[in-house]
């Protein structure tokens, strides 16, 4: 009878685990629908069922049935030791850890302070967005100051050993430490502001392709990396993104920008990459749907994964010229495939994040973490933002931004209070190059495997060597498993002076 | 301090009416996704979280906690009766009645059905599209058969004094009844027949538009009639509706049908009726949203609003004239306004009732309507639905579908068990036919109006004389308080005598 009772407590949790999944689903189905299809007036309403949703949610996650649930599991888990196989027990054990975790963080926030900062949330996009538009920063400095103090204040609630940014960013990047990213970060604050010296900081050529044109050519995209049409749909939205909605539903959002006949074709490249690591996560091929073990394990992975796609595949040489014939077909006017790639590839210095390229990228990402520690630990108010990020651009990229719109309120992040994102992209282009160099080493050069039309192969080696561990390993001793060595940016420095030297 | 507490019940009650709305309007966006945006592996996974909507929507309508709100309420009013105005009281007495009424339906319903029935509107849903797409009633007969089942037991267990399939089609048409809705289908069923007698059943032009042009002409429409961007949204459905996602948040649908250069254009009108009325909802203007009082009364009175701009204005000569050119502009080969008109009020016997014009569009749903009566009273098993569909649509139509698909597997309504529905639609026209005669009484004759592109006037004597009134009056005395008459076929029998003279 034994096993009976055991498999019972387990199944109490996970049909828990479920229910919390379906309503956190459900919160990911409202905001993809904010994104694409919600008319501008929906915003009130919307920002009601969210608020709903996130209370409830809250209530779920710290409430006392849970932890007696999680309790229970674990102690029958531990009278079940010898009769399930070993790798069983260790992935159900690291699923109790990571609940209990996740449970601690949860169980001493106020109930009303989550729904002031899911309310804060949703004001703070809203002012951002009008804000951006008028590029007045005054407009949004209000909501942005609420949403701080909120988000300290839920840090300092949480009360572990961490300072106050560490404790936000920990949900994005788990067991980040701002002594480590220093030490990941330092090499490139020094290096890159050199290597940019050696840019010639021509313009690139003008040219564009019809809003038609893009989608067709991002269409085309996806179907050569082997998209499941009944699995994965694309639309549009302002700031392009991927989400996941349930078990076999995976959306991609693309923009068209205009003048920049790349941008949505490149943003399509990257979203596919955080969508097939979710594809990709256990999740799918055993029971770990709607638990932690299914899930991504930090942002910084995630981003390693959309850049690999968007810079190690579709910046690629041999890429170029697979594709190049396409582009023509469209009107591009690039006289041929080495055109094209200097194009796709341009580096110059410039004051948006989302259309830097692959060398400058890093620093667009230093100077955020830098003012957002700052924010975060009281060093920095937030009435000085625009002339800080304009100082900063100054002395790190040498050019400065004319407004606020075209400065600090390009990104969304901190209107919605995800502080401790930012460094995930810096990190995630770290990664994907010591991960590329790694698959290498093991199924050849990428430029033969894409030469070859190769994806599957690719896809394949990322999924048993990335995405099926899901959560059962951080990020760092993911790195250190695959690669046989600790994350460090040497890989990702040797990558930007190899692409200077073929791009000058 | 009476007034407090006055106050007090009735905005506990209110919150707690939110709260309720919250959770529907979250089921709407989901059901609004699935049928917009869903990728179609997703379906099992919305089903799931359609089903624990459904279950605790369920719980929160039938719960000790909101019998014990509304009793509250319903006290305090009783007691306040000299501090508000007449009117005042007696909305809110109506909206207790009507909670009152709608709890009673939910109080005796057993969860499990609850959720069963969740759950067989699903499967029902999937297995209608794949026999639809195989045109294989049998791949759909064994879920018919089980939503049937459930269904017939849920009137049961409301067990009210009425018929099951009166009890079913209470939520659509409040206060139905069987003896009720013969009367008023009785003229049609003799007369109809006997005026598609006298058309001549010459085919229709062909002609076609592209998929753009006609997207193109359907914003100009939406523009015309007035529409708000920022609250009025369009997306593609394989079937068009119309949805309420929030105060200021409305969707409406189109689809594109190859050959059909009118489908997509009628469709919105029809769609853009229907909301038309749920903006004009007491819900806007005051304190009933979330109320009883701030919904629509009942399905016929949302299908005489969408009739109406679909027949009335878009199939008016005077409409002809204004929009012919926009066609022309797009490609279409008609000669004139007057070819355009004819060709957009084509009159000929057909098998698709979508597709059906003002006249034969009657039989389809005498047929529906009868059928489903017979299915839950009992006469007619679900298997034998195909023959007797064939046999009655031979019978009263002439001719016969050669097979399911374009037959009896049509509508997607009973997959989702949706009994007492049909109807609606042919009260709807006759409803528009009669206070369509009304409107030009008060305002002036319909060509005349649209001639001078006056639809803002339409819509301030539609939202003052049927939209403000919300469930305050139920159809039957809607009719009457607008037109002084009880509901009849009459007016809508003159207009169809009135087109066929035109028309032939």
């Amino acid at each position: 009878m034994k096993t009976f009772l055991t498999q019972d407590h387990w199944s109490n949790l996970g049909a828990y685990l479920k229910e919390t999944q379906i309503l956190g689903s459900i919160q990911s189905t409202l905001y993809w629908d904010q994104n694409t299809g919600m008319p501008k007036k929906g915003a009130s309403w919307r920002s009601e069922q969210l608020t709903y949703l996130a209370k409830i949610l809250h209530e779920r996650n710290s409430s006392e049935e849970f932890l007696n649930l999680i309790k229970a599991a674990q102690n029958e888990l531990f009278f079940s030791e010898n009769s399930e196989s070993k790798e069983t027990i260790n992935s159900k054990k690291k699923n109790i850890d990571l609940l209990i975790k996740e449970f601690n963080r949860q169980k001493d926030l106020d109930p009303n302070l989550v729904e002031l900062i899911a309310k804060a949330k949703s004001k703070g996009y809203e002012s951002w967005q009008e804000a951006k538009k008028k590029s007045d920063f005054k407009i949004f400095l209000p909501y942005f100051e609420n949403i701080i103090k909120l988000r300290i204040e839920e840090s300092k609630q949480i009360s572990d050993n961490l300072k106050s940014w560490e404790t936000l960013a920990q949900p994005f990047e788990p067991d980040l430490t701002l002594s480590w990213l220093n030490n990941i970060f330092q090499p490139l604050k020094e290096n890159i502001p050199l290597l940019i010296k050696d840019l010639t900081n021509v313009d690139k050529q003008k040219w564009d392709l019809s809003p038609q044109s893009q989608q067709k050519l991002c269409t085309k995209l996806l179907d050569e990396f082997g998209r499941d049409q009944d699995m994965v749909v694309v639309s549009k939205s302002p700031h392009p993104f991927s989400i996941t909605l349930g078990p076999n539903d995976y959306r991609i959002t693309t923009r068209i920008v205009e003048g920049e006949p790349f941008s949505s074709f490149l943003a399509t490249a990257h979203e596919w990459g955080h969508s097939i690591y979710e594809q990709g996560l256990p999740s799918q091929t055993h029971q770990w749907f709607s638990w932690p073990l299914g899930q991504a394990t930090s942002m910084s992975i995630h981003e390693s994964q959309s850049l690999f796609w968007e810079n190690r595949i579709v910046k690629s040489k041999s890429f170029s010229k697979r594709f190049y014939k396409h582009f023509v077909s469209e009107g591009c006017s690039l006289s041929n495939d080495i055109e094209f790639w200097k194009s796709i590839n341009h580096l110059k210095v410039g004051l948006n994040r989302v259309e830097a390229d692959e060398l400058t990228y890093g620093l667009h990402i230093l100077i955020r973490t830098e003012l957002e520690i700052d924010l975060i630990e009281g060093n920095l108010k937030a009435k000085d933002i625009p002339s800080e990020w304009n100082k900063r651009y100054e002395q790190l990229l040498g050019i400065k931004p004319s407004n606020d719109a075209e400065g600090c309120l390009q990104d969304v992040h901190w209107s919605e209070g995800a502080f401790g994102y930012f460094p995930s992209y810096l990190l995630g282009h770290i990664i994907s190059a010591q991960i590329s160099y790694q698959m290498e080493k093991e199924i050849g050069s990428l430029e033969n495997l894409i030469e070859n039309g190769e994806y599957k192969k690719i896809i394949l080696w990322l999924k048993n060597n990335i995405h099926n561990y899901g959560r059962s390993l951080n990020s760092m001793d993911l790195v250190r498993k695959v690669t046989g060595q600790d994350l460090t940016s040497d890989y990702f420095l040797t990558h930007l002076r190899s692409k200077i030297n073929d791009f000058c």
